[in-house]
């Protein structure tokens, strides 16, 4: 191609670098440090210095590099937004391995799924092996195998993978929105509320910042509009606002270990619930590592000493005494007898790559937020700060990740002044007092969930000695595919709240969801939108419609129209012109963005063919779409202008009204929260449902 | 999760990076720089210095960075391999931007696909507009929409994104395996041959880098074993070593202009090709831009002037003097004419990104290599250096890059002594020779294919006047479709050579494949190993067959086993064992992976349940799996000892057995290269056959 005349605009240079997302726009005074800390050096006084934030995370596991990531991407920038951490770098003897579902789903949202999935270990079955039965020399065998995902989900498994390789992705992707990144070698000493002496930037926290090199320590206040405790189990946050764990420890002992193993076990790379006579093993194969080897995690059950009811003081003295005893061959020693009839063993020297003992306690904490004196909160914690239980079920770095992506998106809606109320925070924000609501139901839900698991997994299945005898097979499975939808992540429901608009029998707006299956996709406030397969309009593309709900922080409308949609009079049109030209509008640019769904269409012979241009006729093979029968100048012109790009086919991949609930020939529209679930469902005319509870969230331009 | 007692494998640390390739075995001895450079100052005399490289790159387009990146991953260090290129930056201007679905499996294969597939644009669909025949003011309508791709491919669409991205990505990539990366700023000047003052090094290369700062020239004069000139259409390398691209030049005069459009065009976001009374325009819809812009890209044919066979040199005057009144303005109103009855323009002010106009002209060189008096190949040229043509078949990139990829292996394993020939390039590498055997074959059918499909597509269709006329709609579509194979670059067969073993009737050996449809994925000498879903036997996962014909230079023995497999004397054991005993180990550790998939397997009474951990009897639901009827201890023990995590169900997904022409009941053996082509495939009992193949291709140890 030798070109001989050539242009290029300046903007061109810039198409090569990786995306970004789009920042929100802020509608509030924009941040100005009042007092830049100067830069710290060693020969500094003691003195504590100054600085102001918008809000400071402290913390940075996954709760807390999630939450930082987001809200930078989100628009705070570094003068706006501090996280400090105790460690000197990212994580690398973290405990946590599994991602569920719904997890994927938010990373895939974030742009940060692909090494994942690639890299990944894929948990797509599920192995329960039980005893055999008979008496003398009893062993196990494999009672079956199910799916380990059992409800509908954009990615039907789980992914197993290093905690520190999380932390590393999420970690990498902030340096893109954040040139200072995590500070690290800083805890916190102390935070507390002192609205007298700065109404604004009530939090003063205390921190101390140990010299990576000199060992030099220097401490510093810190004042803040927000303060977010993402410290761990053993949260300072926590502790310095006087909230607190509930919740008891129970005696089960088990032993935990990452190694590469040696087995002839048939489901060693299946998860697989083993309840052998000598006790319970779980095993979550893992990642293949840089040796070619695959990993295997082994939870491993200590025996024997059960829970003496009425008598807590001696239980717990008796597991702890278990506890200090547990070494690596005991756990070795205890998985080999479970395994038998096959051996199991490490496959070489140095192939144990981690190894814990633990216990198992369910606690959670009664309040996730602490509020001024106003009313207006503005301490949160989140992750393992405000829940802790058994890691069995891997939902520890899941639901911790959730915490802060349910909590972002109420943050920087408040602080940039999206939201109704005042600015400048001065008075409680509604939008961000459903944290605490919708994050402690899932942290209750998790704890309980938890209990009733865990002890189950603890007992026996089917010997004829020992109490677990009640216990059988089908049993656990019915709890373990029942608690799938939660597990997955896939499943909880937020409950009613200024975000989540249920539908209520005596309101007066018609309700156009059939169903209930709720798990199966069925559009239900509360929930997250099932991910369906589209065929778009503009350029035949499958796509997943996920891929336009992206986690920029923007609210979506989606609009499910009917078959009326080619009818310029029709509701179709009515709705989406209004949407269009009325309500979107009303709310600051860039907040809302909108999605639109057609069902199956016949054209009218007025409509059709007015130029020639809409297709060839009848006979060509070729044709079997149905946007051949239609093109953009049939269409509302309100729709090609706001979704172009974002208007697919709802029947020809997936049947997606079918999945959704909805009815071709009336259609519905929802509203999407910025973290992907539904807020409220309307009737395809009820434009006013849709106004109202947008005009609840956001504020009126 | 309270842990108590924590131990943490040091290696554990490394789990957090990303996955990095790994090296192939080196046995030729390692390769020391016997003349390092110092540091090159700006203050060191003219005086050109000598350095020594195993390999030197020219050039760090799409053709130069693949094999740079390729050659730093197989294992050339820094010390071993130097890539120059005289621009100062990865390109921001380039022309290239499609991505082929051969292409794409490829990237992926590299772990390189996810952020073009994420953010590039998906053609799924090409539309056909042609005129409506109506005499006065004639205009277009649509004729058909087929999809873009259709051949079996593992993406069924190809990619449009900035030339530039993919270099960045490339380059980003190559610094994880090199430190250096490219060395910019540096022009060639001259290459020769000179065995005489070092027969091992022969290639003298002159070259010249400004310091980007001073603007200070320094020349150096590097010697190196091969030299690759991947600089481009007017290649300095192709020059020096006396080598010509062959053909002529069209005077077809295209304008092509990428830009945000306003258009009512109803396929302005698929590929289409439009034949207008007033000229031809191919439209490529092409990725969103940072402002949440869609670009396109537009050729504009400029009338009018037919060839005029025999007098050529009045024909290209007359190209030259239209080309040079080409004017941005020009092609939209070119572009508006053809897209009547529907309007174009540019978006507002600043939506061109780029422009330009180009004559068409295929042309080829005759070599692709240049050897020294051994006979030993030791200067290469690959990528447009090679071959140039027109780019609206979006072949360009593809084509550079995968005379890379073609190239990178056959290097490596000389280099590294991993050919049966003599070590340290003696003599001559019979397999080094394939190079330019397999390319050229390639770039001949290109351009062949590029001329038909220029001609015709710059001609008319439809109309009634103009010498367009005998061309109709379907003799396009047919050019199109029957082109596809080729222009997807899944379609492409290499002739036979020493890599290439095709079966002969006349031979001894059984074929053991059935059919001829080899776009369709029958197994066939020289075509790339078709993608196909297979479920795994260890863990139940669904997976990518391609996932594990990664791109890491390994070749892969895939054994597609017979229904015997459960039969410790069967043929399919017998296979299994010699090939795991014998065969692989006889060549170098660590370049041949076995992957091996089953057909419907019955099992026998007496094989089946001897423990109890078969599974279960027929009554429960869950258990329609094959593998529940058979594990491991029914398996031949070499299957699980070398391919636990390459062992699949060839019939639980897509049914491979049919896909790839091999009956289940006989099986049958493919040697896969390094590359994903198959070179050799054999009946399941023909180790003999397997044996010979690699043995040709690998030195024995």
């Amino acid at each position: 191609m030798p070109v001989f005349t050539e242009f290029s605009a300046s903007s061109r240079e810039l198409r090569v670098l990786p995306s970004f997302a789009p920042p929100l726009p802020r509608l509030s005074p924009p941040f100005a440090n009042p007092s830049p800390s100067t830069t710290t050096t060693s020969s500094q006084p003691q003195q504590p210095q100054e600085d102001k934030y918008e809000v400071v995370i402290v913390g940075a596991g996954p709760a807390g590099l999630m939450l930082n990531l987001l809200l930078a991407r989100y628009g705070l920038s570094d003068s706006s937004l501090l996280c400090v951490d105790a460690k000197s770098s990212t994580l690398r003897s973290g405990q946590a391995d599994g991602l569920q579902p719904r997890t994927l789903e938010v990373l895939k949202s974030l742009g940060l799924a692909d090494e994942i999935l690639n890299d990944g270990c894929h948990m797509e079955e599920v192995a329960f092996w039980n005893p055999t039965g008979k008496k003398e020399g009893d062993v196990i065998e494999r009672t079956s195998i199910v799916p380990d995902v059992s409800v509908p989900a954009r990615f039907q498994h789980e992914v197993t993978i290093h905690q520190g390789r999380i932390e590393r992705i999420l970690e990498t992707d902030l340096l893109r929105y954040s040139k200072r990144g995590v500070q690290r070698n800083t805890r916190l000493i102390d935070v507390k509320i002192d609205e007298e002496s700065d109404a604004e930037f009530p939090i003063i926290a205390e921190i101390e910042t140990e010299h990576p090199e000199n060992g030099q320590k220097e401490k510093k206040i810190i004042r803040s509009k927000y303060l977010v405790g993402a410290d761990g189990a053993h949260s300072n946050v926590r502790r310095c606002m006087g909230l607190s764990l509930e919740g008891e420890s129970l005696d089960h002992i088990w032993g935990v270990v990452d190694l590469v193993v040696d087995t002839d076990f048939p489901d060693i790379r299946r998860r697989t619930a083993i309840h052998s006579p000598a006790g319970s093993v779980m095993v979550i194969p893992r990642e293949r590592i840089a040796t070619g080897d695959y990993l295997t995690r082994l939870y491993v059950q200590v025996p024997e000493i059960e829970i003496e009811a009425g008598d807590d003081h001696k239980a717990k003295d008796a597991a702890k005494a278990r506890r200090a005893g547990v070494t690596l061959e005991s756990i070795f020693q205890h998985a080999a007898e479970a395994f038998k009839p096959y051996y199991i063993r490490p496959k070489e020297d140095g192939a144990v790559d981690w190894w814990a003992a633990y216990q198992i306690g369910q606690r959670v904490s009664g309040q996730f937020t602490v509020k001024d004196s106003k009313g207006i909160n503005r301490v949160f914690i989140a992750g393992d700060a405000c829940h802790t239980h058994s890691p069995k079920a891997g939902q520890g770095m899941n639901v911790s990740m959730m915490d802060s992506y349910n909590l972002a998106w109420k943050l920087i809606y408040s602080i940039h002044g999206l939201t109704p109320g005042e600015l400048a925070s001065a008075k409680s924000d509604p939008v961000l007092d459903t944290y605490h609501l919708e994050r402690h139901t899932i942290a209750q839900q998790l704890i309980d969930f938890d209990r009733a698991f865990s002890s189950m997994f603890s007992g026996k299945i089917g010997s004829e000695d020992g109490i677990g005898q009640a216990l059988t097979h089908e049993q656990f499975l019915e709890v373990f595919s029942t608690g799938n939808g939660f597990t997955s992540g896939c499943g909880i429901e937020y409950p009613e709240n200024i975000t989540v608009e249920k539908f209520k029998d005596d309101a007066k707006r018609k309700n156009p969801i059939t169903g209930i299956d709720y798990l199966s996709g069925i559009l239900c406030p509360g929930r997250r939108l099932l991910n369906v397969r589209v065929k778009r309009f503009a350029d035949g593309n499958r796509r997943d419609l996920h891929d336009d709900f992206l986690s920029t922080g923007r609210f979506r409308i989606l609009v499910l129209t009917s078959s009326d949609l080619l009818n310029p009079t029709g509701i179709s049109a009515k709705t989406l012109s209004t949407l269009s030209e009325n309500i979107i509008p009303s709310f600051p640019h860039g907040t809302i963005e909108q999605v639109v769904v057609h069902p199956r269409l016949t054209i009218s012979n007025s409509s059709n063919g007015s130029n020639g241009a809409n297709g060839t006729n009848g006979t060509s093979k070729a044709h079997a779409y149905p946007y051949d029968t239609f093109t953009w100048r049939d269409l509302p012109a309100a729709l090609k202008e706001r979704s172009e790009m974002r208007f697919y086919s709802g029947i020809a991949l997936d049947d997606i009204y079918s999945i959704y609930g909805v009815s071709e020939s009336h259609g519905a529209i929802a509203v999407v929260r910025p973290d992907g679930y539904v807020g409220v469902v309307a009737a395809l005319d009820d434009v006013v449902t849709v106004e109202g509870y947008l005009g609840g969230l956001l504020r009126r331009v």
